[in-house]
């Protein structure tokens, strides 16, 4: 058996303690696996006294974790520290500067500098393992990169925002209206004390850009997604979604179309029946359509402690074996510019909710305005309020369509609102099918 | 880039054609990923002139596979001959004995060789693959020999065959008796003309086998499952399943225990609400338990050439990258023998569907029967059959118990057997939860 593998781990939140954890309990396995052992023998932190529940005391300890990554004591440099920038950036790159590979959790430095570091590790001949960057403990970037080699992937969709999935079951559990759900999750922790982030879909498009990468074998480019949140999904979508045979979810979708890639994150409906729509609570959840395998999905916790740590350990134990490939599965140089594909030209099946004032002709003429755009309509749904009697001021009318172009739908929707026969905005939710 | 990789393939069924074609239609991108380029360049198969549907000209042919295996023109042998014994295996032997990397789909010759296979392998430093050999597209086998590497594994379970998923599908799906569905199964292609191997669950056990090797680090053992098929499944079973919340799928089920490692093949009745009951048709599924991750599914086809072919080509790229690993994740040397847990210590909930001659205290007897070993009982359904009146001979009678040992679920039905109750034998069914 080689010598030790001695890694340095920067960032001593729930993951990196969970790294310590799983490192320590599996010791055993992982030497028998990497042929090698592996340990901790360096960290850094900021707080180096805080009370962490655990005896820190046998490492060598670091404040400054670019000094920790540069440390001729460690062979391999893992961090999690959290942003884009600052310390964890500073940090890559003094371990991949002196020739050290790195595994790293954070999703917005690789989501905005991947491309840059990945090119460094290639220069320097080690690795860049970012497993953990998304979808937690589902081994989804290895299965991109390496399981699905032999295909080529025409579209990625999942889960990927634990936060939000949990809301949107919550909501559809215990029809109970998006602002209570999110109290909810924060009182839980689900939930930041600021939750932007994750609802207004930001997370799922960090982790989007790198799995479109990956995907397609195209440059990362985060700028180049459409975002929409959940906030505005209301107890009416939700009903109306399990009335029609579907459920909302907020996916971040990737997708080669013949107008070159489209990468968008929002909420979606999704077949009632499928694997997707299963997925409850935090957990995640990734479908590939490939054209050797046609379709696979990978279920599991999208965060957590201990399942980050999962695919961080995955991570080393693959570098300690020896594991050669550019960490994108193709060197950053052979990766082709993003073309973006505009959202007017998505083509697909869309849940359209409208309230409509109660006057003879509005749904003729809103049927109209799609017909003028051959939008072929699956269903329409329209009910009076339960509860209500004589002639109330506007109805719910639910439409679904058959696929057309985003550009088509809206001109639609412009048109109905322009006639003067809607009480509010209309609501509009793609519909993603298997 | 380094020169050519040479691949030899031997078997040109429908795998073997997928993986030229696969190869051909991906070279550039294989090329791009492995930093070589990759090509076949000779063949083997019982026969030559066989018409294809392809120019097969440009390889060169061999009609003994373990020529080929040996050949000095080839780095890579692709079996794909079939057969747990006779040439599929002397080919693998002779290619391992030759220094040359082996990639197999072959889940029998892997059940009944792989200990000695892997060791050979080992020792020569080269590597054996049979991503391919398991669950087909799915790779099951990479996530639980790398993916999962930080993890203490406890279960792993699936549906591992695809005819027996069909037909249980279609059985529920068009409510049709179990003989009707397989013999549709067979007209499309989807059933061998003698189905025992499919629906007997020994296809299941050969890739249980293998998963239960990788997922605890122990020897592989096929001799210890336990294995029952799907042919007793009636529409009545069918039904009560429906009725009560769960789904009948047949599952290969390998789990630590404190009796041992546990291998079972038998048709389950699964929660309805989980991810692998969404799972219908050809296709195949597995959910891994393990302490860091929690739990893991990964869903996909389970058969196909293309399908398979593209867990061939992934470990084809593997290798040529110069993937490192012992085949079971571990050395042979290191995995521990099979200590197995006796069925009748397997702890679980049971369904039982009872014939009972509808006569006063039959009911209060079979739940005597249960109480006196402390089975305790989740729900009791008893109803007449519809459009019957008077007073019938027998009333089908449901039970589900909360979980119990298998040693006292048989003790109790032979009690109530006994007791001359029921018109004909019970019918049991594991329970297996999330």
């Amino acid at each position: 058996m080689q010598h030790l593998l001695r890694v340095g781990v920067a960032g001593l939140g729930t993951v990196g303690l969970a790294v310590l954890a799983l490192l320590e309990r599996q010791a055993a396995g992982l030497a028998a696996r990497s042929g090698r052992k592996i340990a901790v023998v360096a960290v850094a932190a900021k707080e180096t006294r805080k009370e962490r529940g655990r005896d820190l005391s046998r490492f060598q300890w670091f404040d400054d974790a670019a000094k920790l990554a540069a440390s001729p004591d460690i062979d391999l440099f893992v961090e999690l520290i959290g942003g884009a920038d600052g310390p964890a950036l500073a940090a890559i790159e003094a371990s991949l500067s002196a020739g050290k590979s790195v595994v790293t959790a954070n999703k917005a430095l690789i989501a905005k500098h991947g491309m840059r570091l990945a090119a460094l590790a290639e220069q320097k001949g080690v690795e860049l393992g970012f497993e953990a960057s998304v979808a937690g403990g589902i081994p989804i970037v290895k299965a991109l990169r390496e399981d699905l080699a032999g295909n080529a992937i025409s579209r990625v969709y999942g889960i990927l925002n634990g936060t939000c999935n949990y809301i949107l079951s919550r909501m559809e559990a215990e029809h109970l209206p998006f602002a209570e759900c999110l109290g909810e999750a924060q009182r839980l922790g689900y939930a930041e004390a600021d939750p932007s982030f994750d609802i207004g879909g930001l997370d799922t498009a960090h982790k989007l850009a790198i799995l479109t990468a990956l995907a397609f074998g195209t440059r990362i480019d985060p700028d180049a997604i459409a975002i929409e949140g959940i906030k505005d999904i209301s107890l009416a979508d939700i009903d109306a979604a399990a009335e029609l045979g579907f459920r909302i979810k907020l996916l971040g979708v990737a997708a080669r179309t013949s107008a070159g890639i489209e990468q968008r994150v929002h909420p979606t409906m999704v077949p009632r029946s499928s694997a997707i729509a299963q997925v409850m609570g935090v957990a995640n959840a990734v479908t590939i359509d490939a054209d050797a395998v046609h379709e696979l999905t990978l279920i599991g916790p999208g965060a957590g402690g201990e399942a980050t740590a999962s695919a961080v350990v995955a991570d080393i134990v693959d570098i300690t074996k020896g594991l050669r490939t550019p960490p994108f599965g193709v060197p950053v140089a052979a990766l082709a510019p993003l073309e973006r594909a505009p959202i007017p030209m998505h083509e697909g099946g869309y849940y359209i909710r409208l309230s409509v004032y109660d006057r003879p002709g509005a749904a003729a003429a809103i049927a109209a305005r799609m017909a003028e755009r051959s939008i072929s309509l699956e269903s329409i749904v329209q009910r009076r309020r339960p509860g209500e009697h004589g002639k109330p001021a506007a109805v719910p009318v639910i439409l679904i369509t058959h696929a057309t172009y985003e550009k088509l739908i809206r001109e639609a929707l412009a048109a109905v609102v322009g006639d003067g026969f809607v009480a509010e905005p209309p609501q509009l939710i793609r519909i993603e099918r298997g």
